[in-house]
């Protein structure tokens, strides 16, 4: 059964977060454009989501001026995060750390240092850089590839292959070839 | 079309997160287990939520190790979040401020106090406690009615009217005559 989108008599600011962003697929398309995605075709390719439920995510999170859409001189859509969708950086971090620590192995976890000065920033520090004690923006950090490579699956689509290479989060993948 | 409940190739810890808590229900279930709910019935009544969902749901939930089973001398099932479920605190937290910020008009909001010393506890200060500076864990702050109550479809669940004077998180929620 297909739930309602909105919860009828929940006047609750977590109910009314969830009604736009409590969605799996969602919040995976809100990470991927953290980490520098904009096109329909690598969302798509990155997530492996159908092309009709990523364009009706992509339409819910523009209406809600999460991502703002522009026309690329190319001609393409692009997406890119509102400062209402950078301010769910803390939700993401939130549930990023929270996984990490249940759910990934060491080796399979990403890391995240401080681009300023190349300190770890952990969720030990409550997400501060271990070395100057800043709390960095996203646009001040920089996410590693993890440790351990040499696992089944591995994708092969743009957005996995600039995330081989450590990638300042909010910069534009860069097409490698492949 | 139902999501499948693992994102294939999704080697992520966000997306393994969101496997088990992202989805909207469940997240309502576990900001109920915060603010004390234990009883199959008080969820119900208060999320409005059909009985075999909230049944998959907790399931769910005890399956993977975030709310705890119990059952009470009364023979009724009661749920408890266990540490790994109090570890959901931030991101709970993160998505209630963006919410608050982005989706509730100001009277509309639930303020948190630090039950500590009463300060006021805010996104503004990154979730620290305004008067004392300590970061308080969830079971030491208390939360507190929204300023405005005369709007339509208030509800008189026991959940409902326990939050509608200030309520300490995680303490039972008491049932008080309708």
């Amino acid at each position: 059964m297909a739930l309602p989108r909105e919860y009828v008599g929940e006047n609750c600011s977590i109910a009314r977060a969830l009604e736009v962003v409590g969605e799996r697929w969602t919040l995976l398309i809100v990470r991927d454009a953290f980490y520098g995605v904009s096109r329909f075709s690598d969302f798509r390719d990155h997530l492996r989501i159908p092309r009709a439920v990523l364009a009706e995510r992509l339409n819910l999170l523009v209406e809600h001026d999460i991502l703002a859409r522009v026309t690329a001189p190319s001609g393409r859509d692009e997406y890119s995060l509102t400062v209402k969708g950078l301010r769910l950086w803390p939700a993401m971090w939130s549930l990023i750390t929270w996984g990490d620590e249940y759910y990934t192995a060491d080796g399979q976890r990403r890391r995240f240092t401080h681009a300023g000065c190349g300190g770890a920033v952990t969720a030990e520090a409550g997400g501060a850089c271990e070395a100057c004690g800043a709390r960095p923006q996203p646009d001040e950090l920089t996410v590693h590839p993890r440790a351990e490579r040499s696992w089944a699956g591995e994708k092969t689509d743009p957005v996995s292959r600039a995330l081989s290479v450590p990638h300042r989060l909010l910069t534009p993948i860069q097409r490698t070839p492949a």
